[in-house]
């Protein structure tokens, strides 16, 4: 067999091409990939999580001065490789590491809920760090869905991506959900957290499959959610804290779930 | 009895001032406090949570459009009152809430470890929003010392205090330390989280009071610490992925812990 073939990459110095000026965008403006229907993916980490997934990008990207040091893995993953004037690169990434790569990835478009599938519900998360901990938690616990509901931080931005770690690539990401349709796709039982009734996760019974629903940083689960509910999950705080930040509530009842599905 | 009187207001609005010096070195630069022996607490949030504590704040410091305004419990919270003008404290202040104040605390010096306080130690952590995670996690489970080894990114700073949420003022902090001489000090068993080996830690047994171990970001907890452990733990991944985030890792065991000695 044929070792896979390295695309002659082409290369890139002027700051007005369109192409530079697509990365800009898709880098810095952090739900520019919806109207774009790609995302930049950038970084070692990520891109190898994105390969190790299945995921073949329709655009690598390489500064200068890494190219000719590249990976194979990395020359050879997409169609076509781009090679952009370090100058270019540095307008570009967010990282400060040594490996200047990217990839630009196809978005599935109108991705529907899978009702049954081990979910986490994000309902107006406002924090790209919170949302991108929860993904990790998620796909580290067995979760194999993220629903986020109309206003919660785009998941797809680069914070969130950064944060995720590539959790996001072994997911199914659905995201700018209505409530009330998302409740209406689910067929799976409703958990949310509350700080003031229902029962301690230390000693529920949960079930598996199921749904965590996790709320807005200071508004919490919005009153829809919280009415479809079929349990309500509050975790001890001795320490008499108001509240946990959310993406530790959301490890702490993500790891329960799969330890009680184990 | 006479009602707390609010100290007159020194007016500021020349930016060479050296308070206002001061206070933009502590609000920006993440280590300034430690050089200066006092901390900058700013915004609604932190300064009640530091006054619920019982803090006494050297200086409360407000805007000039906000002085007129603020409630009296901030007003009367310092020995001495300081209005910035408006441009003043927009150099300053890294929120973008209304409540235009913030407190100056002097902080306790030399503090030294309680050898058997339910202490969290944080190896080496690099990223302030994870420190103040855990900060904040270890006060609602019951926590009530954290001993952060030297490299430890800076407690006090205006980012780890931010991403607290006011948990600081309710724990003993202890900063600068020798791993050794940590190892030394505590008369606790010493947890561990581990990747690899050691018990799953929704089967454990776990002690309590007990200390549990954060290790650095990318590099885990330090072979000292680790030799000195008296259980290495495991977390369950069922999904398979490399590693959580710290912050959610420490969530988990530390409500595991909280559970335990329920």
């Amino acid at each position: 067999m044929p070792a896979p073939s390295i695309p002659a990459p082409t290369f890139i110095e002027s700051a007005s091409n369109a192409l530079v000026k697509e990365l800009r965008r898709l880098a810095h403006d952090s739900t520019g990939y919806r109207k774009a229907g790609r995302v930049w993916v950038e970084g070692e980490h990520l891109c190898s999580a994105a390969l190790a997934r299945g995921q073949r990008p329709a655009l690598a990207v390489f500064s200068e001065s890494f190219w000719p040091q590249a990976p194979a893995e990395y020359r050879q993953a997409a169609t076509k490789n781009v090679v952009l004037a370090d100058a270019l690169w540095a307008a570009i990434t967010a990282l400060e590491s040594p490996a200047h790569l990217g990839f630009v990835l196809e978005l599935a478009h109108g991705q529907s809920l899978v009702p049954d599938a081990p979910t986490v519900v994000l309902d107006r998360l406002q924090d790209a760090g919170n949302v991108g901990s929860i993904v990790r938690s998620a796909a580290a616990f067995g979760f194999t869905q993220i629903a986020a509901v109309r206003g919660t931080a785009a998941l797809w931005s680069p914070k969130v991506l950064r944060a995720g770690m590539g959790a996001h690539f072994a997911l199914r990401v659905v995201e700018g959900l209505d409530a009330a349709a998302l409740i209406e796709s689910l067929r799976l039982p409703l958990l949310v957290t509350s700080s003031h009734q229902g029962d301690w996760l230390h000693r529920a019974t949960l079930p598996w499959p199921c749904a965590w629903v996790l709320g807005h940083e200071g508004q919490g689960v919005s009153p829809a959610l919280e009415q479809a509910a079929s349990q309500r999950i509050r975790i001890m705080q001795p320490g008499g804290e108001e509240s946990l930040n959310v993406a530790a509530a959301a490890a702490i009842c993500l790891h329960a779930s799969a330890a009680a599905a184990a």
